[in-house]
């Protein structure tokens, strides 16, 4: 590199270190909302959150700033992929919010921490007009958004999706949904014209908070959570905050009459916190941190939640523990009859309680109306309507409230585009956990609570470069193939089969 | 007022609004660091935090500012009480921070971070050594930051003292504290000769942390604590945050084998909270709303803690649901037994689990300290045994650790003066309650759990005016007499030679 790109890309790394300021403080904010943060205070801290993230916007418009980093982006070739990788992302961000003011940018985050507002009160009071101003707000600046970016694609909605999934259109969602729908539909009528009877009758036995308490520590322990860097408490809604390099935070949600729910979410976030911690530190020098996609976020949660956390030789690791802490429960019950519990197909009204088989069409309901919401051919006061009709025709249920149907997501408070991943997420770890058991005993690993092993090849293998690399040039370099749901499906088909006995 | 100071003064109002957005932010972080921030992350915390903090001590720099506010300054008596308040603040804070550059009020802040980390860590390991670079830099930090001032006193501690409690001298707390000593130390000989018998082998009974916070949130549901413009958690050391307009949290902490620690915890910190949460909402709208001393909020929590959850009538009050709560520890106690349990004098270690009596000692003792360690007649090193000598001569304790010692409290990581405001907290408030009990039938109040009528009281005639006067100035307002210690030494002789039948 010439004297003059080190010097712009100091100028650069300067510039990132006084963002960062900004956005740790809005992350701790956002997280004191989430978590502890009191009712009537929450619009004014939402803006004091939009006015700090407003601060670190206005740092990219700094024109020194502009020109060293699309110089720079002009001499990518010269750069490690660390900072590649980097520049790469400034030049895609500089084309999205090139035309995008201070001002609007102010503007959008104040209606988006106004959505977050309605959104809390009409899912606590279940009713949906209460958000519905505020979902039409956030579709019109998620249009205006858009209109404003330098070479936007020319479906709208593919301009969402590649927010969270770099290269992700519409297009290939039809394909991939398409075939899900064609193999999975058919099985899920199998599975319930089937005779076997999975025994649930202990599901809803009470589970006291302080002993779920206890067990969610225990399994954080097992996946060797670091709580040194990282902490643990409860919200409304569970989720990870990759806050800082050493500051990577889960919640849960208890409820006492599903003891199992607090298990899978605990696993899942869990999931989401080892990707962040075990992540080369380099991605931190380099201000990388932040660029793995949601859907290899998703994949590396549902890995832990669902293809070690529902496996049967998981279920023999807690089985002890877990009788111990609630012999109420599950005085009564074999190790096998809670294996298949908890992998019971159930169509259900929660995408975030749903089985692992069902999940898959959650996701596909919720795309198919934000094609539609984002397409005009719905009003937004239809959407309840609109919702409640899927969730009969895809799974049959019968949706009795806002609260349990169409307001039971945090996400429309802040767009669109979002809920794709988390389905591209169980099909990526599909294809990754068969190149993995062909190189570990995975059940014996599991069996043995081994998850020094199973976290190491992660890290090596999935986690590595995942901030570097594209979705689809990153599952390509985990397992040598592009990407395709027919892993996922093969594993759900022969899964499921053996469990129904089809 | 003229067109000009219209115009200053509008200029100042949005100053002062930019910088309570960076100060917001710094509260949550603080908040959060002593609520649930891992302890890896706290030192890159602790850096944002000083750095948002000093972008709001930059803005004070702007000259256009400073003109604005000292030309108010100078047409004062135009003012409204509220204005006049902020702009005799601001004077005043002008003269401290003049000659203090950006730079320095940086490098202050991140010593006081360094300090509250390895504070943190010196308590948990009970090693003083650790601590004590730290406390070194704090105290040439707090000498620096004094000699810089316009205008400092000539007593190096009186400009600290100032800071918590405006004109406190040391002059005046030898005074005061020389009082204390003459009547308190013989009344305590007395007290540890009396033949009255206590009962306290109830008190360490195991009282499940579960219930302890269910009984927490029935006080503060009795003392009228508003739950949507205030939350409850727990931290190591228990605190109020008067975090903005709808939002003052406070902690706990719980000590199964202490279940009134928790009672005495919450109607405290519930105390500070019930004097941010009912004070002028105009003091917001000037700014003003941070002006209340130390010790006015600690004469306030502790009148909630000590003169209406010590007496006869809470006990009554409670005790049927404590006896609820916790069968195991009360079934065999009677109602005056509790009473004199949760007033025994007992000289102990811990300053905030000291009983009403003895507390003052608690007080003195570091009092003493402070004074010393700034005027250099005690090494830092020396500072343990210093701790233990004051320990064993005024309460007869010996302090085994420095845990249990000089590492208990927080407050030496940010400097000294502020211990004092606890002792004269107690002082105030037993001025104003003689008042009170003059108005109101307290006793039967208290019995029928009737703190809308209390809280009315103490926010018409003690929180009204509180951050518009100096401390003196409010406590002549309230109760028409300059302030003494004798009131609150006359309670203390009358109330405890009643309990051990002197």
């Amino acid at each position: 590199m010439t004297q003059e790109l080190i010097a712009q890309y100091n100028y650069i790394n300067d510039i990132l270190k006084q963002q960062e300021i900004y956005t740790h403080a809005c992350h701790v904010l956002q997280y004191d909302q989430e978590t502890i943060c009191p009712p009537k205070a929450m619009e004014e801290q939402g803006e004091v959150s939009a006015a700090l993230g407003n601060m670190a916007f206005k740092l990219t418009k700094d024109p020194k700033f502009i020109e060293a980093a699309e110089n720079l982006y002009a001499h990518r070739g010269e750069l490690n992929s660390f900072d590649r990788a980097l520049i790469d992302d400034l030049h895609r961000n500089y084309l999205k919010t090139k035309n995008i003011t201070p001002e609007m940018n102010h503007e959008f985050s104040l209606v988006y921490n106004r959505a977050f507002v309605t959104w809390l009160e009409a899912k606590q009071k279940s009713d949906f007009s209460i958000f519905a101003p505020s979902l039409r707000e956030v579709i019109e600046i998620n249009k205006k958004d858009v209109s404003l970016r330098e070479q936007a694609l020319p479906v709208l909605y593919d301009n969402l999706l590649g927010d969270y999934e770099r290269g992700l259109t519409s297009a290939s969602l039809d394909e991939c949904f398409g075939k899900c729908k064609e193999r999975l539909l058919p099985l899920l009528e199998k599975i319930k014209n089937s005779k076997k009877v999975i025994r649930t009758d202990f599901l809803s036995r009470h589970a006291d908070e302080d002993k779920q308490r206890k067990f969610a520590r225990y399994l954080l322990e097992l996946m060797r959570f670091d709580f040194e860097r990282g902490s643990f408490t409860t919200s409304e809604h569970p989720f990870t905050d990759g806050l800082a390099r050493n500051d990577v935070r889960i919640t849960t949600h208890y409820h006492e009459d599903m003891f199992y729910a607090n298990m899978y979410t605990v696993t899942h976030e869990g999931g989401h916190a080892l990707f962040e911690l075990l992540q080369p530190q380099e991605n931190y020098d380099h201000h990388i941190n932040g660029l793995k996609s949601m859907s290899m976020h998703e994949s590396v949660s549902r890995f832990y939640e669902n293809r070690i956390a529902r496996s049967e030789s998981f279920i023999r690791l807690v089985y002890p523990k877990l009788k111990e802490l609630f012999p109420d429960v599950l005085g009564d019950v074999t190790e096998r009859e809670l294996y298949e519990a908890m992998n019971l197909v159930q169509p259900s009204l929660i995408r975030t309680e749903a089985d692992e088989f069902t999940y898959t069409f959650h996701i596909i309901i919720r795309y198919e109306i934000e094609k539609e919401m984002l397409a005009g051919t719905v009003k937004v006061e239809d959407l309840p309507a609109l919702w409640n009709e899927k969730y009969r025709q895809y799974l049959g249920v019968i949706v009795p409230s806002d609260r349990e149907g169409i307001l039971q997501d945090v996400h429309w408070t802040f767009g669109m585009g979002y809920f794709p991943t988390y389905a591209l997420g169980n099909m990526y770890n599909a294809m990754y956990y068969n190149r993995l058991k062909n190189e570990l005993d995975i059940d014996a690993l599991v069996a043995a609570g081994d998850f020094d092993t199973i976290n190491g090849w992660m890290a090596k293998n999935v986690f590595a470069k995942a901030d570097r690399l594209s979705a689809s040039e990153w599952i390509r370099d985990i397992t040598g193939r592009d990407f395709t749901p027919d892993d996922f499906l093969d594993y759900l088909e022969a899964k499921y089969s053996a469990i129904y006995e089809l």
